[in-house]
């Protein structure tokens, strides 16, 4: 009995009666396999670069290669036949995303817009052109530059920083030390930039396609724990209608003047005097999105599809009043089994909504999130508190 | 550069440490398909067995086999490591199942209930036991005994039959032969029924676990054209709740007493004088039940994942006042390609949810569906009907 070969998944033969393309998505994460579940839906064929065997989206996606996407010829063999390629993260060297250009791939972001999201420094440069308020920021390139910036201050590697990573808060000089270092080391900048004394984060999302159809989302309000992504509300509590709009303005201006295709999230601080200064952007489907999947009438994942196909938007809007978000973050790995959590947290409530990622599970490491989703704010962060039994430990709350 | 091999999808490599089961799923069609979405979410690896390289379920399940259901060895291979073993469809021989339980796997539902789908003599024998309502009905073997039925009346094939295959209304002797010939080729018995003056059709779909919990989905009213099923209203309009509770009270003795695992759908008749008889008995998601899947707070889908995993189950309640879910059959192969029908049903109305199967185009066969809800059942109504524009033809509207 044969087991089917890998050939026969390829939607160059299969599809050829129904005539959907086949989108090519670079980086196998939870990104990736999140656009898997809307992928099916659309009837839309992906083909994936995973890093390496068995990472999350290659659990999911039949067609695929394992390789190395900083190399060029690997690139070139996912994405053949491909009318359109999109990405999982923003690392792919921009000039491999040109040469793909070159090739007459459709490149969804473009190389223009993901450097936004890769170099800190080119984000705060053209933001600021746009009229978008940003935290004050300069490049530094010793302490005597951030004692004349001014502390306290924020520094930032310019590339290669997240969830926290590439991140210090500088109270005292001799903090920027480890800064520097870091960046010697990597070979990076650092930008600084004012501490922005800030009430709560907010995050707008878009989506927007290369026709220039654009479809907000609502506000939401996010917390960290330890520099990750925790917790989500959408919409954002109490959050006037102006600021609101503002928000969406802005994120709506970003997708616009840097031509974003895809699904582009604008994190903000919203301050006490009212505010909203950008703290980052992301270009792809993001953490504080994950909440459409369950509480929007179209998820951010199937979206992002829409939008890189060029197929009309679906409406950004929410289902329900409330909708939070809980991301679950991997225990020791000898605390017991994700997937051993599941009755727990299923019993306590049979609304909530489980999203796991299939990843082994490592301290900190996101490996799914919970959605809960109803008319009464409470119950919903009630019920995304249960995430706390789907891993053994409970982690503590910020808030 | 390597493509990955099909091993490295093996969930026995790679859950280790995640420590999820391998749920193997036999039958590659759309039920399959749709079991992979919530499957994903749930961190459950799927192992499938398919009839062939590329049909529905094959595109999107990487972890698979192509071979005969009905082949014992084949049956062993696919669900070797597997704790539990579902379906797509109820034709896997009797035997089988029982050999597979004799290894020690699940087999959910179980050879005893799947014989109720797929045997309409047996369908028929047990519910009477239960004072189950059903049409009146006994097997016939000549011209002789139809006439001493009565009629008119309903032959059926006793199995082989689906979407009006199988199916005879007799009003004159003379149509009774098809019936007999195609029984006497087939190997199989004739039933004859009571051809039941109905006002409209209903199902009631349960989710029902080993442990014994159940869940019951909203009863529903469909419509069908050509003998498919066309149309489905969740919940059935103007259904009295005591006929509704008494559909879904059915549901769940039935699935009960015949220790059903998984999602049983039960269709009924319902006749102008206030009864409803059962029709037809399924044992697996449903036709009817897809509407659940944006209607719905947990899919029949991640139910039935659920149920034969014996998770706890997800609530059945519904999302939003109306769902209407109305099926895409697939034009004549030349007419057009579905993938170019999207922008057109996208662009009508970006609240409606489609859901492709991936599936070659043929005249009458179902490659979609689409949902639409919302709070007023004629604008539900109204953007299912917008499902035309997915394939080129309109069909025509029974009602």
């Amino acid at each position: 009995m044969p087991r089917s070969r890998p050939e026969s998944h390829c939607p160059r033969v299969q599809g050829v009666s129904e005539r959907a393309p086949t989108l090519a998505v670079i980086g196998g994460g939870q990104l990736a396999r999140m656009m898997a579940q809307p992928a099916i839906a659309l009837g839309l064929p992906l083909r994936l670069l995973a890093e390496a065997p068995g990472v999350s989206a290659a659990r999911v996606i039949p067609d695929q290669l394992v390789g190395d996407y900083t190399d060029s010829a690997t690139l070139r063999a996912v994405t053949a036949g491909c009318p359109v390629v999109t990405f999982d993260h923003e690392h792919v060297p921009t000039d491999h995303l040109h040469a793909l250009e070159a090739d007459g791939i459709a490149v969804r972001p473009g190389p223009g817009a993901l450097v936004h999201a890769r170099d800190k420094a080119v984000m705060r440069a053209r933001p600021a052109e746009l009229d978008v308020p940003c935290p004050r920021n300069a490049v530094v390139a010793t302490s005597a530059d951030v004692e004349a910036f001014g502390l306290p201050c924020v520094l930032k590697t310019t590339r290669g920083g997240y969830d926290g990573k590439g991140v210090w808060v500088v109270r005292d000089l001799a903090e920027s030390d480890a800064a520097f270092a870091a960046a010697e080391a990597a070979g990076v900048q650092i930008p600084a930039e004012e501490l922005v004394d800030f009430r709560r984060e907010l995050s707008a999302l878009v989506a927007r396609s290369p026709s220039g159809q654009a479809a907000a989302y609502p506000v939401v309000a996010s917390t960290q724990l330890d520099g990750i992504c925790h917790e989500v509300i959408a919409p954002a509590p109490d959050l006037s209608p102006a600021l609101a709009g503002q928000a969406q303005e802005i994120a709506l201006r970003i997708a616009g003047a840097l031509d974003v295709t895809g699904i582009p999230a604008v994190e903000l601080f919203e301050t006490a005097d009212g505010r909203i200064p950008v703290n980052e952007l992301a270009m792809r489907p993001h953490n504080t999105g994950h909440w459409t999947r369950d509480g929007a009438v179209t998820s951010q994942f199937e979206n992002h599809l829409r939008a890189v196909m060029d197929l009309p938007l679906g409406s950004p809007a929410p289902r329900s009043r409330w909708t939070v978000m809980v991301n679950i973050p991997g225990g020791p790995t000898d605390s017991g089994h994700l997937y051993d959590g599941l009755p727990h947290a299923m019993a306590r409530d049979p609304h909530l909504r489980v999203h796991l990622y299939g990843k082994d599970l490592r301290p900190g490491r996101k490996v799914g999130h919970v959605n809960a989703y109803g008319d009464d704010l409470d119950d919903c962060l009630g019920a995304g508190a249960a995430r706390g039994r789907v891993v053994p430990r409970r982690p503590r709350r910020d808030q």
